[in-house]
């Protein structure tokens, strides 16, 4: 546990959201060619696929506010991360509440990229 | 992605909850050595440790009620997990809703495991 998951793990949620919410084709970076999304229950295999995906949602705009980021690290160097959060599409009125599970990895190059994905809406 | 990871996601997420809600102690024996626990913020290391966490928790009777279970494979063997549902504590008559990511890995005999396991209370 010598790393400094629960730092790397917040820097990438503020960057994925904001990704998300400004410029949501530029995600595809952050996946790989064997990475994978559930959204909704809906699988999406590989970052062109899921940018795919993403980029396809429904609304215009979006906002994305993380609550709790909680991470651990894996048996493998990588990082798990459970967010907690509320989003607001388009200009409703009402907060969507959300879950969101990552694990992360690193690249040959040390960069972190998404390698599991599932992003669930919650209804109290 | 060969294996039925849903299928071992399932079934263990139905015995996790049946265990805990029935015999909390019973959970050490999901958990290894170097597992991890993070209960609202909260970390534990160890089967003994996180044993020792959720049979202490302060409630006498707990129900859990798990309403989505949404799993993929990872890069080395192992299933992420990302459950949402409700609970009930004692006799409370106003369920929490909660949100909880394991990831499950297997021992050299072939036995699933829970790695990483993070449980967060999501509040309306």
């Amino acid at each position: 546990m010598a790393f400094d998951f629960q730092g790397i793990a917040t820097q990438f949620v503020t960057h994925y959201y904001t990704t998300f919410d400004s410029d949501r084709k530029g995600l595809a970076g952050l996946y790989r060619e064997n990475s994978m999304l559930t959204f909704e229950s809906s699988q999406s295999l590989g970052a062109a696929n899921i940018a795919e995906k993403l980029v396809g949602l429904p609304f215009q705009k979006v906002q994305h506010q993380h609550d709790t980021v909680d991470a651990q690290p894996t048996a493998t160097g990588g990082i798990v991360i459970l967010v907690t959060g509320k989003l607001v599409v388009d200009d409703s009125p009402n907060p969507l509440t959300f879950s969101q599970a990552f694990q992360l990895c690193q690249d040959p190059q040390g960069q972190w990229f998404v390698f599991n994905d599932i992003f669930k809406l919650i209804y109290g």
